[in-house]
């Protein structure tokens, strides 16, 4: 970390100015994003003015944008969720519920604005799958937990079941696709759907 | 339709040359927006430039770019798909395809470039919602007569299985989303899934 700091930064009060600072720059990014800016519409710059804070402080953290939108989009997931290890379906639940949680809430629609870069920038596409691959591999554990406790089927297909509990909250939650799904109570009535299944 | 046509389009051999100017135009939009072109970038005169057609060809059809844009999703999705009303197992799986047949699979990463706009421009969500609505409209009536002939379950919530049938199709091909899974069978297993469950 370099030691060399703004006027701005030696005047920040309170908690400690790094992590606020941090903070307010990972909010301005997500603000950004989910507001519907394109990456290429996201400057350095702007997202100095916005967080309140000079260009220098982000590029001692960040070396570039593309790092910097990827910690954002980290910070808005939050940290990795720890199972109960009790009922899969329960996990579940947890895991599909801890993707709508705090900053996940109120920027859910940050990553729509990074889908149609990910076909262009597949360095970007990398960086962002580093960050949900760890947490794909906390629900497949659980997957395969249940398949291992007799609660799953023994033949499941775990990688198609991952895409079914993930595939649906993506598309209502970053899109609202269909406005007749109720938010309230989605995580649990997509996993005992998915769980009991449709047939008669 | 305006009679007035320029001498591009006199010229224009074989086929009626009003349908193969349309298609060339819709052609040249789906190329633009599934490789990763945001609608901002796309102007009618590259659009017309790519299409070998003239601006007045374009302006003729269609009143503006979001109009054009909207077409060419249409164009893409296809005709709306009979179900053939034997199986409902068997209708569900034909509509998954259908998502993925002709141009849908050349150009199936179009609609992720317009994702981002919808938040920005709700006009243009509602004309794109105008298109998938007859479609979803297929989908609930099939589940619909499944749960009336008994092959469903007579509690299934329709509009989260609606969801639970488009959400990981769209997250999977659009975006490759989860590259361990196959794309040979995905409609086949996929709603056989959702059909059994997941439980033991």
């Amino acid at each position: 970390m370099n030691t060399v700091e703004t006027a701005q930064e030696r005047k920040a009060p309170g908690r400690p100015r790094n992590a606020q600072a941090d903070e307010a720059i990972l909010d301005a990014v997500l603000e950004m994003l989910s507001s519907g800016q394109s990456v290429a519409a996201i400057s350095i710059e702007a997202v100095a003015a916005k967080a309140g804070v000079g260009k220098a402080t982000i590029y001692r953290r960040w070396p570039n944008k593309e790092a910097l939108i990827i910690d954002a989009v980290a910070a808005m997931k939050g940290a990795l969720p720890t199972p109960a290890g009790e009922s899969v379906r329960d996990d579940l639940v947890m895991l599909v519920k801890a993707n709508r949680s705090g900053r996940a809430q109120k920027y859910g629609k940050a990553t729509v604005c990074l889908l149609p870069e990910f076909l262009k920038d597949e360095q970007l596409h990398h960086m962002y799958q580093a960050v949900i691959e760890p947490r794909r591999d906390v629900m497949r554990s659980v997957l395969r937990r249940g398949v291992q406790s007799g609660e799953l089927r023994p033949d499941l297909d775990i990688e198609l079941t991952l895409l079914m509990i993930q595939g649906p909250g993506m598309m209502q939650h970053m899109l609202n696709w269909n406005p007749n799904i109720a938010d309230d109570g989605f995580a649990e009535t997509l996993i005992d759907a998915i769980l009991r299944g449709a047939a008669a």
